[in-house]
């Protein structure tokens, strides 16, 4: 999907909202557990109840891959769902991958072909090349993690590298590599009094925000510094709304969760 | 597998050699593709080629995510191999990951519990959060990204921090984390220099050593700084052994390729 459809759907949906796809088999509602496949039992009500409510999905890798090959049959039926009967849906791989060249080209294949994603988050760490192949892919897009939303980004992160901190260093080196223009960001939400700074450097590009809701942040606070003429963001709840209900109304109770968001984001839009 | 027990099996059979099992569908021997499973079928004709010239041996899940539900289950295939019939070998999932706390436990779990690996390589951009939740299980080993062998190590990695360069920060805040006991460090046989600094920083510990052969390190300088009183290194080859020919002969020629690295390796030791 082109960043400009996205943007249409945004205006179109007045809702700039992405949910988070984490099935874990403790938490989803245990009457599924009887069913073949519950991940992805749980994954298409949870969409089916919410999809007119938000622009994308984030599927987190790791939740699937802790069920082994059914956690990738899993992910494979959710993505081919979302694809086949919501197509206007940006789709996002929360895989945090990232390698040396020949290995990260063979992990857009997995995301971008393979399974047809919009987009896949990546860690900075190994630079340039390590980064660039999955730029090199039309109308796929490359989410790099900046400044995420947990405790440890103060780690690293935060810290000075010749007067700038490693995040905006790693906005300012990210610009310049080929196809940049398929880059986005990850900047947590929790974070909110960093955005007026990141906004300095990538005035324009898409920032995908993690932790609102079960991590602390404000949604109004993160819209103040961070949207751009073009929206520019794409809030993401997970737990939030996956989990508002852990009986068999769960798609009931996550519908009216994405409800809430989307009548705020509405609000802020307008 | 206990640290203790891979130096033991290190001395046994006088070689620090793991072999990177990386299998492109495009590079192996074209006779496997009538094969069921070809890439299974090419690991395994590797590994009984060359288990006892090698210690560990490293699948790159890329390669395998790469083939979708197909390749995992051919990861799997081939771990379980691994596991039964060689249960000396140290088995390493190079899969780069790394995510905020509760999700950083979801990739121990598939790792570690579901596919029973030895260790697992991840990145360290987000901090300790990220990191402790593999280094929490027991007798299992958490390889962190410190110093990678491709070029764009030197966008991020070799920047200063303070006066001190971003690898070396992640040695030494790494070291305070809860069961760093349980850490080893990717250092790229590609920056032999540095390895008499960083064995300042973690004199003890083992490093994985990748970019011997096709990316151009040298085992003898790696060695020279690097070896420590309990060997300490893991110096993998994958390119170099697996495609050393494309041939129906691939397997015997990868034992060549191993031989003449382990018995390098045994000089070194004696």
């Amino acid at each position: 999907m082109t960043t400009e459809n996205l943007v249409k759907e945004i205006r179109r949906k007045k809702s700039f909202l992405c949910i988070g796809l984490d099935p874990d088999l403790t938490k989803i509602p245990q009457h599924l557990l009887q069913e073949e496949d519950p991940v992805f039992s749980f994954n298409k009500e949870i969409i089916d109840a919410t999809h007119h409510l938000c622009v994308a999905y984030k599927p987190n890798t790791a939740f699937y891959e802790a069920n082994g090959i059914k956690g990738w049959k899993s992910l494979e039926k959710t993505i081919r769902y979302l694809n086949k009967k919501y197509p206007e849906i940006f789709t996002i791989a929360d895989a945090k991958r990232g390698d040396i060249g020949n290995t990260s080209a063979m992990y857009a294949k997995a995301f971008f072909e393979n399974l047809d994603f919009d987009a896949v988050t990546v860690a900075p760490y190994m630079g340039k090349d390590s980064v660039e192949p999955f730029l090199a892919i039309q109308n796929k897009h490359t989410i790099l993690l900046a400044l995420t939303s947990n405790e440890g980004a103060f780690d690293f992160q935060t810290k000075k590298i010749n007067e700038k901190e490693m995040y905006k260093q790693v906005l300012e080196t990210s610009k310049t590599w080929k196809n940049a223009k398929n880059l986005m960001y990850v900047v947590g939400a929790t974070k909110a009094e960093y955005f007026k700074e990141i906004r300095k450097i990538i005035p324009n590009s898409f920032l995908l925000v993690p932790g609102i809701g079960a991590q602390g942040g404000n949604l109004s606070e993160v819209c103040n510094y961070g949207l751009t003429e073009n929206i520019g963001l794409l809030i993401n709840s997970s737990r939030g709304i996956i989990y508002a209900s852990s009986g068999k109304d769960f798609a009931k109770f996550a519908g009216i969760k994405a409800k809430e968001l989307q009548i705020e984001m509405e609000f802020i839009l307008n």
